[in-house]
């Protein structure tokens, strides 16, 4: 099989990462970029010389780019003649009207969070179904809050006797770094009850109960969650450490060591020289781990930027038959992202 | 029995509240507060013309007072001298100090949470175990977020059958409007495990289990705690709402009626005509009330400055013997307070 | 003369207060509000015990008011067959539909700055212009900022020999508190130049030049500006000092006094007692007067919420000449709100 | 002349970047860091596999890193003999002790803005007064803001005829992002006129009077500050802005390619893929340019974090004298470091 080559709808907080993520793949082949306007993403592509290679959506207009000196490569369509398989991460809504042109063209693609559930035939997880998207057209990524959760809770569900129940609590960070179009000043805004991500959740994980509240803070750098699960079996602080320090994309930290909370997790990506100070591992702090009569309750942090990378590119392993079982398909995704076990 | 004679020491945050709501108690008699320095409260205090009286503790410079033409009445021991109780919401750790002095001229007294158990006889709070503190000497009062968080628990535990267990999700404001010493800025920050809440519950209530995880964000209206209860038997949404509603310190609202976060009930209160834009009652919101399996889940706002003061109130109606049930000693309170059923 | 009968178009932040306000003028009689939906300002108005009374503008739904109990006394056409002036406070373009319904009904207006200058015949300043207002029928009130800025350019223009420019520096309040629908996180956004509060202040008075840079900041209580005046001649620290103590609606005060910045106003009013924790005043640093060059620099803080409260009702006093001069009618405001030197 | 060798004591936000912009120069030779405990940067220091040595200063507990399997290779002192010059960021007042190692070593330092002036021989700028640098053993840097700020006065200056005069509103970012010690929430603090910057301007550039006043802002990403600048003669806006533009360390952007505010230049410079999403160049915004009178007024971004960097190495060439003239040495720096005229 030669390298896959994968195009990108959208180059925005999302689009922008997955390009990265697909560039370090060495089996597959970041064929180019497509996007609307000349953001600041586009400009900051064009000053580092153009990695790679950039087409226009229609609606766009080419004098902008031109003037800036920014070389387009062809059309949206262009881009679709050339590729295997798209990553749409286009504004919410966009992506199910990009699906028809991705079925004229015989291209698969693999949605975002964004986008409803019925755009695609499986809503993906490389952990929790990694299985269930092989050979698929069109996959549909969980969300950032709803990715990193899933991978706290079905390890726990696989190596621990089962996961009968969970109550969650998000705590959401409203914006990203440099938005200026959805702030929250001073307040704490609540959402009705059930949160999205508790039913996605149960989606994904059908035979697992799920619920939650879900609360935007005035913050940039990552989510945090609170999970009480309820085990089929009674699973002790031990039980749930040992399984969380296993996965390779939960990292398990301490206060003690300096990780205070959210923003700690981006500030020790930075130092580590990751592009964009991305993290693709969900946190989990150690000293958050309680048992509570039969039920484990601990934290986790979620870099809403980054943590659907890894996942999206087992996607597409799955949707191609590049491996055929979760663990070929995540090993190999963590190996060229450099996830590794600590 | 005559009007109760009642003392602060501390006119801060606490005791300015305290202070306003003693004046409101027509069997009480507000006989002054002691502080410090001239802050800006007692500032304020004196440009409304001195509603009640200044003493000045131990290391206070008079000659500032003086200099802004700020009457003092006489020293802390003097306002001992004249008063059966005092409310002491002293820093941290200066209650503890004072004690001595309060033993020292027979002067009952009601610490806040910021002092150690030990500083009392009694861990009280007014719905939970009033009873415990009739007669009693010394009472501290639970902490803001632990006050507000019982009156929740209590009453499902007395109507629904019983509680065994609470995990609990504290997001917390990290300081009140007008602080400048102890902001977080872009960050949730994340403290071990079990928060000191959980634990403080399990003192007033030993027959629930309790733990729960407490994130600080940068916010200043209102603490925001998830509350996920057990019931001894199933607790239904009904059943639920039928008793936060029938319970004057809590007001159960809607998002759709513009109860979005925790700024609408200070909003609120300031269209309320509340002095400060206090809320005595804790929120409850009706739409994140959730069951999960044979739990109930649900969301309450907890107005950190005015919270407590109710039940501070109660600790002196028991402490004096002014009432002999929580259910009168309570219900004295909440009719000079304006605290009635809506 | 009788009293001046005064109705309010738009509950919102500034409609509240304008109806407090008025409420407090012996010579005026607070007729009522309109509005369009039961907003927390309007549910709080009705557990409050309705004050005043309320009708409803085109397009309410009567019925959302009925089943919430909260009386009805007319409709918009009504409130204004029983008023003499109305305040305008719809949000921005509403007030110009308005005005020709006033001009039907023979009312006459003021609107506040969301709306266009040309809805007026003239753009109003208490202290500024006073004598442009008098007797004519529609006002227009500068905004927020521009109100106090005002207050301070024009007693230094009046009493120190006249100014000649003015360089602001807008560090802007980005929301109220409550506010959900216009924050910002974690960033600073800048305006293009110049600020309109800038150009504003050249319409009401054109003898000066002046320019400036606005820069929203994610926080709630309080515009603070810097302005750097350049006096006909040499304005030193003490006259300017001197003259701004004088002035009634500024409040000079010092950092050492606990002033720590724009929070510090309204924890101050707050615990005043003051409605909401209202201030009518600006604050001024006595800290932040200095001296550059021929200039004289310094730093005042704007109450956004209140600010133009005096002004507006300065505004009714001109309009219906209840006061001919500037001093008679602005002291009557004062007097009436309790704003006095201090 | 072999490569220079450098240390750095400190290994904090400022001293991670310096050992970062070092390692960049191909005339030096990055020797080692030296800090004091086990912090989040020294851990992603050894995650990313130590590409250079750590020492210990002394009361560093050496046992806590063996446990950790993070290697040290020596103490401080060690360090200090393998050097020709150190970069001193250790915390305010720590570089003051440890220039008495360093005159006892006979090695050269560089100290940052936290140090008192007499610590050194010259307070030094790259662009303002790098001759004042060459050849001295001891030289302190300006701050951040000061920094910025005189890149731009400077180039003024030298361009355009002269400056007189300058006055500035310094709005200013709190905490570094994953700082949870010193934030600010929901306030703007202000601080006492003048502003140490306008001091230190005029330290560097005794020819200029400045004055200023600070405000703190609960943000993370970069200062803001508002200049408004009297020239010898008239400058305009066309002059200023060709000045501008032609600084290689000054960034100019506009508001509607998207740089809305501090946070975009992170963003951005994340997006380039700059380590850390840092940036050294300060930003300029065209559309805040505005001619006032004969005074030109602007605004500029400082990317609080790396700023400093390219004149600390500056330094270095001067101190080394590596380069003898303020042209070649800081072209040198630049052409090492990427900041190109854009």
């Amino acid at each position: 099989m030669g390298k896959i080559k994968v195009g990108i709808a959208g180059y925005g907080a999302i689009g922008q990462r997955l390009a990265d993520g697909v560039v370090l793949q060495k089996d597959m082949e970041m064929i180019g970029v497509a996007d609307l306007a000349p953001t600041l993403a586009i400009r900051a592509l064009y000053e580092k010389g153009m990695p790679y290679d950039l087409y226009l959506v229609a609606g766009a207009d080419k004098s902008k780019f031109d003037t800036l000196g920014i070389p387009v490569k062809g059309s949206f369509e262009d881009l679709l003649d050339k590729v295997d398989i798209m990553l749409d991460s286009s504004p919410g809504g966009v992506g199910a009207e990009n699906k028809e042109l991705y079925e004229k063209k015989n291209v698969k693609a693999i949605f975002q969070g964004g986008e409803k559930n019925d755009v695609a035939n499986v809503f993906f997880h490389g952990y929790a179904n990694y299985e269930k998207g092989i050979g698929k057209d069109y996959l549909k990524l969980t969300s950032c809050n709803t990715t990193g959760l899933i991978r706290s809770v079905d390890c726990l569900d696989r190596e621990c006797g089962g996961i009968e129940k969970v109550a969650i609590t998000i705590i959401r960070r409203v914006a990203d770094p440099g938005d200026y179009h959805r702030g929250l000043t001073n307040a704490l805004q609540i959402d009705k009850v059930p949160s999205h991500q508790a039913l996605d959740l149960m989606t994904i994980m059908p035979h697992i109960e799920a619920t939650g509240i879900l609360v935007h803070t005035p913050v940039t750098h990552g989510h945090i969650i609170t999970v009480t699960a309820t085990g089929k079996q009674k699973i002790t602080k031990d039980m749930a450490l040992k399984v969380f320090m296993k996965h390779p994309r939960i990292r398990v930290v301490r206060i003690d060591d300096g990780f205070l909370g959210n923003a700690s997790f981006f500030k020790y990506a930075r130092d580590l020289g990751n592009p964009r100070g991305d993290m693709y591992e969900i946190g989990l702090w150690e000293d958050s781990v309680v048992e509570t009569g039969n039920d484990i309750m601990y934290a986790i942090n979620i870099p809403q930027e980054s943590v659907t990378i890894p996942e999206t590119i087992d996607g597409i392993r799955a949707a191609m038959k590049m491996q055929t079982t979760r663990e070929e398909g995540t090993n190999e995704t963590n190996k060229y992202l450099g996830i590794k076990n600590r």
